[in-house]
């Protein structure tokens, strides 16, 4: 195998299927980055097994041939050479080396056949999403998905279509977050698609309306973004039922800045943190909402302007989730309906039918 | 003790002595910052035992008083306040409340009168620097300080002056770092700054020309930067001889590109660390240095072009301290002495006197 090609490609190739090479594998060859020359064709490609990705570079294929190497060293070397073209060689023992200007790489590779295949998708486009919307759907959902283990559906988040609307969810004990959008014309499908995979898929999607394809199978799913396919394993098992999650009613609507209310409650969680507790208690009322704290160095008290419907009502939440929510919000103001101390709080943006956020209350002893 | 001034001008202050506020301490109070109001002035003062940094920050008294508030939370809230003018008032109890805007904290402080006074120290100003210049002295020396406490003078920068010319000299088992500088009319003077202390002084200092006011008693040095005082023990004992380390002749000598060598060097030891042990080999000769490395994953061959007077050497360093080095020196072209494959390198710049650095090679069984 050899091959020429630009140093910015092929960084560019190798920095996104890294993104797929786990830090801790029992299997040594997943450390590793698949090169295949074929078909005047440049392929890298790197799994985790749930997660792999695949990308072509553009480059003057001199002969065929494949190998894999080590991940990091690759990108490292790649990183750190001269911005000129790069030749690589791989004799048939996969002894790899790599050329740009003065600097010459003998690096030792691996066989590539022992390297895993991805499973092979049949690429039946199914929806055509723009990749800034659903990078952005993405981003506002994600955050709201399980860390731990316990339930392992709840780590990932949910791609439901219903007439033709998106709908993805993400959902922990303590708080939910949910996006829709229109697709124009889809077919319906539920599937639970891991926080890991969307969280990198995300990094790949570019603040652009062109579109990625997504492909689904039973048990797959396979994103296209140009020269790039993602492929990941779906989660089995059933999502929580969403739709019985979030109260329809409420007795108390809020209508608020929403840079003010972040920093506000920013500035409360700075004393919470001290009690580790994250604790900030809220008074709706009247044309404010009072924001207080206290731990035992001392305590806060925060007052943010409202437009105010309903009835007044104390509440407290986890300082965390709320944080969580504001920072990636997009619009300056941002509506909150609450029925009880005890009851969900409910955020959503002037578009009431895309954003939908929920944060369960902490209930004090002494309300 | 009550006063007003700027958020902008106060955190700016806060930074400046939080450098001084150790993270691990067995005093509590030393978390604290210091904050007095007497004389129509604000001061902030906060320390180690080791160091002590006391800034004054413009503001309008409205009573005079003083208390000790924990230095993180402080920083933290007045980060984080709007950008407008903030009051601090603090009563009997030294329960402090800090009012901005919507926000009002009640912090409980500590009795002033339990923080430790910084040593007195009796402004005879004995030299002045413009503060650029000291600033990439500290840069050009700080690196070359030991790390660990095996022999504590050698944490320590030499700060020695003779015939009005400063010489500041840092090093450890394997190097050695010497930048002068002519200060025209100063009197001798033989001391030793502790290396986090020019550290810290360092992050102060701004590029300017503007100069900065050092003192020194017999046990302490007081640097003056505008409306801040750096107070600092010295270290004890004596420096080692660096002039009899420092080898006056050489058989080899070479002038090669800086950054062009740097970035040889990076990309052969990113082979180097993956064996741990940092080592590259080069081969000096007519009008190229050859760069070698090798490790269990392979190896690597880098040429650089140079220009080149002497014998031909073949010799090896830990290019962690080559890096270290080539990473601070600011001028396009660097000038290596050699002499033979166990004695050490010197690198000069252009302006020999003032820059000189010192690499001990690493003696190779093989040679």
């Amino acid at each position: 195998m050899k091959l020429r090609c630009s140093k910015g490609e092929l960084l560019e190739g190798i920095s996104t299927v890294q993104k797929a090479v786990t830090g801790r594998t029992t299997l040594p060859i997943l450390e590793g980055i698949l090169i295949t020359c074929y078909n005047d064709r440049l392929t890298l490609t790197a799994t985790d097994l749930d997660l792999g990705i695949e990308t072509q570079v553009n480059c003057e294929i001199i002969s065929k041939g494949s190998v894999v190497l080590n991940s990091r060293l690759l990108g490292d070397i790649v990183r750190r050479l001269p911005d000129m073209d790069i030749e690589i060689e791989v004799d048939s023992l996969y002894n790899t080396t790599i050329s740009c200007g003065n600097s010459k790489f003998n690096i030792i590779g691996q066989n590539p056949d022992e390297y895993p295949e991805l499973p092979v998708i049949n690429e039946n486009i199914l929806y055509r999403i723009p990749q800034d919307l659903l990078k952005n759907m993405i981003r506002q959902t994600i955050f709201a998905a399980a860390q731990d283990e316990t339930r392992p559906i709840l780590t990932g988040v949910l791609f439901e279509v219903r007439n033709s609307v998106l709908t993805m969810v993400a959902l922990d004990a303590y708080r939910l977050a949910l996006r829709r959008a229109n697709l124009g014309n889809a077919d319906d499908i539920t599937a639970v698609i891991p926080g890991k995979t969307l969280g990198e898929v995300g990094k790949i999607l570019a603040q652009t309306d062109d579109d990625i394809a997504i492909t689904f199978t039973p048990n797959h799913i396979l994103f296209t973004i140009n020269n790039t396919r993602v492929i990941s394993r779906l989660l089995d098992g059933e999502f929580m039922n969403y739709r019985q999650i979030i109260p329809e009613e409420f007795k108390t609507k809020v209508k608020v800045n929403t840079k003010l209310l972040l920093d506000s409650i920013e500035r409360a969680s700075l004393l919470a943190k001290e009690g580790k507790t994250n604790l900030i208690k809220m008074e709706i009322g009247n044309d404010e909402i009072i924001i207080t704290s206290n731990s035992q160095l001392g305590n806060v008290h925060e007052q943010v302007g409202i437009e105010f419907e309903g009835s007044d009502i104390k509440i407290a939440f986890n300082s965390k989730y709320f944080i969580d929510v504001l920072k990636i919000i997009d619009t300056d103001e941002i509506y909150l309906e609450l029925s009880s101390s005890v009851s969900p709080c409910i955020l959503k943006t002037e578009d009431w039918e895309s954003h939908t956020y929920l944060i369960l209350p902490v209930r004090l002893i002494s309300q």
